[in-house]
């Protein structure tokens, strides 16, 4: 036994030993039943306090991984979740280690993991900053949020009527003409996704994407077995319409985007491209999905929604309060065919019975009241003052190895090297440096160009370090 | 066209002509393209006034169920969607329309429906009643609930650590000694079980439930394919040991229990019963999942919890504030093996983000500050006077043709008749008189002898005439 607590670890002595003794069982080096050293040999070993092995030991016979036995030392348990964890839903495991998400996996789970760090600088996260958050207006309008003993019961299938009559009457400003009956809410844009992939598709289906995609990075249809196909919009000798009609399989399909202020690309569908997707699609019978969540965060005027130009019920609309007022509140809302809508209630009944009521019942209050679309102004003008911050360091530093389009709105800005260099090594190489990126490979597994810079997170100061930080490591693998 | 709206339905005028159009289309009779009668032609066949008719094409245009061409009348869009609802997800589909499913599956759609409705008795709703909500307390309360902009963004995978604290303090009072890393937050019970079905279980595994089984009313393992094995705890010839050793199959399985204040029987396992299960299922293999949702609610003392008797992390445990509190607030908990609970918070993340953080820092100030327990020792002794209502009833009329536990606690009593009457005619000859129940066929498809009756939801006064009702029809059987 040759391993050591790290004394310089961010980790605790306590956490190390433990995650150390897990890792014995989980390789298996430890099976079942196996006795483990005597406490004092342990700590010896280590080079610890015997308290210290204790406090370690206890943790995990409480989480069932290891059991004493009076008078006869520390056995790993005979336990059988241990069984199960190793052997869980093959589908979804292949799925992990298949060779192409391996790493745009790890590194996902890496930002998920650094993400809840201090001291991080977070260049790429798609999420408001705190000092963005309305937190003490929505702390004071908690006390005017109407609550009655219905509201607070188990939902309607589709969610609170109030709320959905204020989305009927929010959507019209959008151009989008719906009845409370072809509303629904979701915890969230991306329940919306998951219960499209549970209830309106058969495993084996196509989901066409553009790439990049932000559903590469989520992966909601692909672990229920779809079909994902990408499609190039930029491609200028094999076109959209041509992609589609060769690459429509035999079952179902569906058209997933996010034409309003593209997440990782940031880019705005123009309106003779909508009118085209909407033809083809109309043509071809395949349904399309409008991710619509950062609706309301453009500088400029943007091009009408489809769900707007869509006249035969072709469109499913999503939208979200997630990105413009807090994600916390996981509030969404899918707008649809009736049926369609009707459908996707069921399910999430038999998934959740319902979304928040307390969240339902102030985001009705917010939508009611116009405390909504006032903090959206303003969330607008905040952003605006935080992209052009991020494209002054841009233009100072970054011409000469880098280019990138003028953020119209939202959160991100898609910066392409000039050179392959964002692998997982650059990604790893800032990590070290306490700088955390968004590398373009988790929105397309074959890209090595770009990095979502998110300018909606970090401190100005942060922004800054972190710029001038990546700067230097892309320099130093350029030369 | 023979057909015209029924003046004396509960439905609007509107609403039956837009059902009949839609049931015309969705049934192939009006395939795509399909160009509708004129709106005179319509209103003359229906007796309806033509602005009705306008008012009804005009939904369904907005709906894109139909299209209007200027000029030219009203056509059967050509929707997409129409296709997929028709061959949705053929496994669902297969379940829904399944011989022994079908008739439990219509009751459950019925009991769902007329739950909306003003002026039906509720003899069954597994939910506490208006009056039992503390709506007023919780609407004060919302003022001292602590937001910071930190709480309000994304939250961690397990949930809120605050309320994790909170939860692990609250467990030990039940015998259950857990960290806040083995615990997590759930979106209500419901979505526990939804996340074990999804990320613990391959589809064929086995599930073995106690009959009858709140399970087969919401059936979140069967949409995925789990094998559901019920397990008769009453049969004297055949000893549950036994039955689990022959049912076993060669994959995984799991047991799910309710074993204090059961649903729907309403039973309390007794402590020797508990521990032999563990033994069972220690011996075989087989993890526990414990579903505690009704604690707290018992009148007199129970045994310890499965979870607080296991030692070696066998048992998943399985909490909720919805019975007990607000099934609005959608707050559960699931405790467990950490590498358990690190697998569903990691599905958990990739299905909706994690719960609302406004119900959970609810729960936390409601755990934290006491509210809780004194809000639950009030409704307890609520629920006891309903409950000592409802027998005196039961005590009066129903001797001669039905029998009964004593309540222990919780909502039900499982109310057994002398004969096997509780059919689906039943069902529907009380519907019609405006009471609904739950009968037992719900939970055991091949029960027509029981009624789970509930005293938490209906008023006093409706009690009493729900159960004259019922008497009435039961007796019209029995003669
Ligand atoms: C395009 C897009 N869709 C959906 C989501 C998920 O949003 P929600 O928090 O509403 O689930 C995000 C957030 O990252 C997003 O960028
Ligand atoms: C035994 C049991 N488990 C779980 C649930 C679901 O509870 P929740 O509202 O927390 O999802 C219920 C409610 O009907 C129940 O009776």
């Amino acid at each position: 036994m040759e391993w050591k607590p790290n004394r310089h670890s961010h980790l605790t002595i306590h956490q190390q030993i433990v995650n150390w003794i897990k890792q014995r069982i989980q390789s298996g080096e430890w099976p079942i039943h196996t006795k483990l050293p005597t406490q004092r040999k342990l700590a010896e070993a280590m080079g610890v306090n015997r308290s210290t092995i204790v406090n370690a030991i206890e943790e995990l016979v409480a989480d069932g991984i290891l059991s004493t036995r009076v008078g006869d030392g520390t056995y790993v348990s005979n336990n059988s979740w241990n069984v199960l964890i190793k052997d869980i839903h093959p589908d979804w495991e292949k799925h992990i280690s298949s060779s192409i998400y391996e790493p745009n996996f790890q590194t996902i789970q890496l930002i998920n993991e650094y993400e809840q760090r201090e001291n991080i600088i977070r260049l790429g996260t798609g999420e408001l900053s705190p000092d963005l958050l309305p937190t003490a207006v929505l702390q004071r309008s908690l006390q005017n949020v109407p609550l009655t003993a219905r509201d607070i019961g188990y939902s309607e299938p589709k969610g609170s009527r109030q709320l959905r009559h204020a989305l009927s009457r929010y959507a019209t400003k959008r151009g989008i003409h719906a009845t409370p009956d072809s509303i629904m809410i979701v915890s969230g844009a991306l329940q919306a996704l998951q219960l499209i992939s549970l209830g309106l598709l058969e495993p084996g289906s196509t989901v066409f994407q553009e790439a990049p995609s932000y559903l590469n990075s989520v992966r909601p249809f692909q672990s229920a077995g779809m079909r994902i196909v990408s499609l190039d919009k930029e491609n200028r000798d094999n076109r959209l319409p041509d992609q589609i009609i060769s690459m429509k399989g035999k079952k179902q399909s569906l058209f997933y985007t996010v034409p309003t202020l593209h997440n990782p690309t940031g880019s705005i569908m123009s309106l003779d491209e909508r009118r085209e997707l909407l033809q083809i699609c109309a043509y071809q019978q395949i349904p399309i999905i409008e991710d619509d969540v950062y609706h309301g965060l453009a500088f400029g005027k943007t091009p009408p929604s489809l769900k707007s130009l869509d006249s035969d019920g072709q469109v499913l609309y999503i939208g979200s309060m997630s990105k413009t007022l807090s994600p916390g509140l996981r509030i969404g809302w899918v707008i649809g065919p009736e049926p369609v809508i009707d459908r996707l209630a069921d399910i999430k009944m038999q998934t959740d019975y319902g979304s928040s009521a307390f969240s339902q019942q102030i985001a009705r209050h917010w939508l009611e009241s116009g405390l909504y679309e006032e903090h959206i102004d303003q969330l607008r003008e905040q952003l605006k003052r935080r992209a052009d911050f991020v494209e002054e360091i841009l233009q100072l530093r970054y011409n000469s190895i880098a280019t990138w389009n003028k953020p119209a709105g939202g959160f991100y800005i898609w910066l392409r090297l000039h050179e392959p260099l964002v692998n997982k090594a650059l990604f790893l190489k800032l990590l070290k440096q306490n700088v955390l990126i968004n590398p373009g490979y988790i929105y397309d597994a074959k890209d090595f160009y770009h990095i979502r810079l998110s300018y909606a997170y970090a401190s100005f100061e942060q922004l800054e370090t972190g710029l001038n930080i990546l700067y230097e490591a892309i320099a130093e693998g350029t030369s």
